[in-house]
């Protein structure tokens, strides 16, 4: 599918909802490019992406606020605030954001929700290139359950395609590579919006720019696995993820149960990385301002998960406040290479709390990564034999850049709680 | 609880959706006033029913016209369409209706959705006796899943019980003594919305005037029949009611689940009665302006059941269209004493199609129902011994108002597809 | 319906599972029933219930022991264990025991499964009074979640009613006055077995000896409650009840609901009473030989709940071990008379953790039940308003015996965490 | 994978079920296996697989008779009746037949349900080099919903791995290469039943022989997908497949949730072919002794979906009954080469009743098939850019073996109702 040729690898960039809540300002996502083109594109990262409400003037962190009104042109669709977003007023909207952080040598990414909004059906606002007008296009009764701003669109209506068309030209004008929609691919209400994906996947190829497509939020149900695959290009595997351990811990069966449906293109995603200083201004995950809450254990074996899947990485906190430490997560080599050139990882196996995986590169490469994400420190191991390779083998670690001699039979490790090794397994 | 003696026996009266849908008029209530104060208040009948969307100047049937604009107070309250109910005007709303309805000797009802209308919140209107306003009080995310004019209420907000009280207040000022509420005994989204039934329940005892409280629409849940109670005259136990054979069918399941909860003051509701003429404006139950589809017999049968299992009988139809023979369904005295008098109504048994139920009342008297609810005619018969009498027993056919002579063992009928026999023993 | 005459007044007596799991003897049945006649009959205490695995020589606790023999007549039938009740050798089965519970002026009750014996299908053993065999009328893949004792009977197959009247024939051959019937009312693998529950019925009524129903385990679901009703007279509300506050709490909710259908004759069950010593040579619920883990505040807000509701009160503990505390909650004639004399019992309110129930008797007493269920000291009232009573009230305290002088307006008490305080108030 | 060697290209062969039930005979499989030999081997098919109940000497036809006897050697394990299999006698087993159908070039398979036979378990046979027995191993409360021959294994008891171990060293010894393994993939009772599952695939492993691992029944949920593919050569997508015209149309539907999941060794099953003679003894499918129910425009369309699905092709018929245009099904190269070298087959579009899928294979080739599942006569096109080629192409029809010229730009064809078309385009 012509659209897997967009992300051939996992997506790895920044997103502004775990610092910034709804409330990002064009001056942030700026000093957040700038650092990146500095400090991280080197090792490849590129996304530069503005989260959920940037078309509320009034936003104050990340709870939503009800019914509230929004910036939008003449044809329905929402533009950037121009009191957060200055560089967007008079028309402009995202194009002059979006040209700055591509002349950092990044792309540029948006949040958006599926639908029309609200105030548009009360309104009754025209839709571009149609005689159609918001009312007409409505599903009357399909809103998001966490979330006032949007109605959904109902595809059996004359103007609903135009509508999206609409969305995405203008998103193309901009210059927009990334578009996370969210309220889709899963919710309490309706399960997946299997309709509006399928419009917004021909309204992108038709917009002539290619974008990303990433689909929001989780759990999206496995059930639909073939329709993710063959209108997206990543989607999230579960609900908001935060630093708290016991999300983490659900992740490792996330992981596994779409295990199989990981290739070039597509990508199940296990969501934002919730380290360094987030929560700037977010009252998410039941915290605020702080450093991420995972201790080195927890970050290290998150990153590690992440990395082996080949979820795709979207970083979540200020990284101008990046430490050494949380910046070092961000800029190893070799764990990076597998995340961009593993292919099969599967989980090898899992014994109540004790967990292994394992990737190949096409170099003949294997990683290994065990884990312990029980509450007491434990011994886990796996044998060449269940890695399906036999002859000896050279071990390192990929997070200390560390030899660990030859393997002959098998890899034992003892492993803290919560703590993982992610090593590399080479002739 | 008080509130159960609004309605000790089960309502009967008119309602205007299976004729008029979302339309009815000023003039067309009052026509079926004066027919049933005419003809079947001396019979028992006293409710006269505007059903939905009364507030909404350009309703044309019963489908509904998303987000159209309704007539509303300056309290976020909804009002009469003046085009429609010209007595409403200048304020007046429902009293001149409901006064001319009192002047007949009946009763007046009216059919309302629950919640706040959207039009309120997105213009974020007062809320009568407060400082709050609608979008203060309005549940950000609770909709009707088959209608665009309401949001539901947040309990937990401050200005959600007043807004209820206030709604009451001017329904007890227009003298309104039936309300139907809807969206709120099941919904496909939220199922049972219990905190507002409660909401309701207490603003109808600080209104200060008996009104009898009836949910909608089904089927209501029986998880929640205590609920009901505790704090309705009467829920629905099934979806709407059309003249198909296939609901009628499933209503004998529907009443036999049911059968345990049915008492002096709450009555489990087998939704209106599709007799006579409906259909005028009315496009629900896939079909238009007609005579009732049912057969005679299915007529019989319907009349009987809900007789028997005292749901309310809210008729359906036209009353200035009636036949004879669909007068003659509504004016049987010796019917209408089991439906006024019974108690304990039970299903005696239920073999595939063959189906039995009796009743009872304090004189003594038995009255039995049996019933061919399938497509070959076929003998339904019961033992005296069955319904716990053993003495022989005289046996008088109560539609058909004839004697049968005497029951010594057993009763057994012919039955063709779809009819029913409904007979009185007494002693 | 004729079965509800056997059990007027909610039974209440003593059940063996508790204490002796699936292990009970002869002599401690003999000494329970003894105990009873002596310090329990004359305030109204009948029941002695042998549970289950009576038929199973070898059983050591309360956990079943898969695919062991049991003792079994020629005619698929399962018969005491002689090693267990000596009495019942040489085919005299619990007659003897019967007799001599009979003689105490007590009434005797057997638990059993539904089903036929795994052991009898295998060995294709005969049914009685018919041509017919085990093999032929098990229900080939209706089993049992957590015993292996059994297969279901197909209500189908010719010679199953036949196998249900010889059962119960047995039964009332040996003088049974109460049977528990398991795996019937609710099933994780099957739901609730109607077909068998109504077998089970006529069994009943063709045996020709009054016997009460009760149907175990729970939760039997709402849904079902007509089919209990017409059918039985008790069924369990819940799992298996330990003394577990968890547990405890969550039988107000199950109270709640069930609360519209509790009438002469058809008893919703709460479940045996685990008082005094329990867990002799039973492991259930997580606990060994002990006295009651529950405080005495948490007994007596049991004991009132269990009242106030109308629950059947089936005594768990080894009787002959009370003490003078938990002797006192089973021989209070003020506490014992509500349980007997109140009709339309009912939730005034909760609001979170407080609850307020009110019950009434025919002489215009009311009885009034507040509870604190949470965690921290608090005030819980209700006012006469709200109980619909408005004269001034003479107020006693039934537990404690003590009178507290007179109410005007409203009762209001300070209740420690899990407290309640059960009240009378008269004229 | 290893196990994904033992079936690189999806299996191909004949099963015994749809023509004979549960009766097969030695005679009538070795007829088959000859048949296959002489005509089908050199089109690629391979597979002789005996289905269930070989292990009955009494099985009548489809209908499974409930707790009859059945053979089991000491170690309470499942072997061939040897009325019905002579050459098993002496404890032989299935070599000989396996040894036979080797002889001829082929490979043979049996099926199996999980578990232990129920008669092991009560007659608390021996397990082999165990000092356990059937009943320690048993799963006390895991049964079959269907059929009463066998409990669940409980994985967590000693003595379940080495049970499972016995048996796969039992049929290793035979010489078996596929093992259909029954009430696991699926169950109404249980869900898929993961452990045996696992257990199963360890036990292959070690049992130093590969063997094809087939799951049934259907559907496999797709929630288990990873672990499928993690332990399985194919499983089924769907329940018991007949020649209904329901079921295959249902069949696109589920083709399409899977088609993600689809590689070399793991293969989304879509059931049997039951095409030629099927019901000489088997009474499924509400029919009995046939030629298939199928017209020829509907089994073209089913052969054309197996095919570019990848699915196992398992032909049903009574082989020797073949008629020419049966057999032109099953020897058609083209369609054969499209069934093994496709890869990366999906649906294209799917609008309402029109479905259009595509593969490719490593020549370059695309392949298509434009299918009418409707009840009406409709054109069905695609256009080369929704195929993701643009170059003007040769097209072949390839069950009719014509060229049908060069298509510049999209491909359209008239279809009947339920008829395909299966098209080769090339340069």
């Amino acid at each position: 599918m012509k659209h897997h040729q967009y992300a051939l690898t996992p997506p790895i960039g920044w997103n502004s909802w775990d610092c910034y809540g709804a409330t990002v300002t064009e001056e942030e996502v700026k000093g957040n490019a700038e650092y990146m083109a500095k400090n991280l594109k080197k090792y490849g990262w590129e996304y530069i992406v503005v989260d959920i409400q940037w078309y509320e003037p009034g936003a104050v962190s990340s709870a939503y606020r009800p019914f509230v009104p929004l910036e939008m042109d003449e044809y329905s669709r929402l533009i950037p605030a121009a009191n957060r977003f200055p560089s967007s007023a008079n028309g402009k909207g995202f194009k002059p954001l979006a040209d700055y952080v591509h002349s950092l040598g990044l792309k540029f990414g948006i949040h958006i929700m599926r639908g029309i909004p609200r105030q548009a059906v009360h309104q009754n606002t025209a839709i571009f290139g149609t005689n159609k007008s918001a009312r007409e296009i409505a599903n009357t009764n399909s809103i998001c359950p966490w979330n006032t701003d949007m109605y959904g669109i109902d595809p059996k209506k004359e103007g609903a395609k135009e509508y999206y068309h609409s969305l995405f030209q203008l998103y193309a004008n901009w210059g927009v590579d990334f578009v996370k929609v969210d309220d889709i691919a899963a919710s309490t209400l309706y399960g997946t919006n299997t309709d509006e994906i399928m419009l917004i996947r021909k309204a992108i190829e038709q917009c002539g720019r290619p974008m990303v497509l990433s689909l929001s939020p989780g759990p999206a149900p496995l059930e639909h696995a073939s329709l993710f695959v063959e209108n997206a290009n990543m989607w999230r595997m579960t609900d908001d993820f935060w630093d708290i351990w016991e999300l983490l811990y659900q992740m490792f069966e996330r992981c596994y149960k779409w295990s199989k449906l990981v290739g070039p293109g597509y990508w199940p995603d296990a969501d934002m990385l919730p380290l360094g200083r987030i929560g700037v201004r977010s009252v998410d995950g039941g915290a605020s301002n702080r450093y991420t809450r995972f201790t080195k254990d927890e970050q290290r074996t998150m990153m590690t998960l992440w990395t082996i899947f080949k979820s795709p990485l979207m970083f979540g906190g200020e990284m101008r406040d990046n430490d050494d430490w949380t910046l070092s997560l961000l800029t190893n080599e070799e764990v990076l290479h597998v995340h961009k050139a593993g292919y099969s990882a599967r989980q090898i196996y899992r014994e109540n709390d004790k967990v292994v995986w394992s990737t190949k590169d096409l170099e003949g490469n294997l990683y290994v990564a065990l884990f312990n994400i029980g509450e007491t420190t434990t011994n886990v191991s796996v044998s060449l034999n269940e890695l399906d390779c036999i002859k000896p083998k050279k071990m390192r670690n990929l997070w200390d850049k560390t030899d660990l001699g030859t393997v002959e039979d098998r890899i034992t490790f003892e492993l803290k709680p919560h703590a993982s090794i992610f090593v590399k397994l080479s002739n």
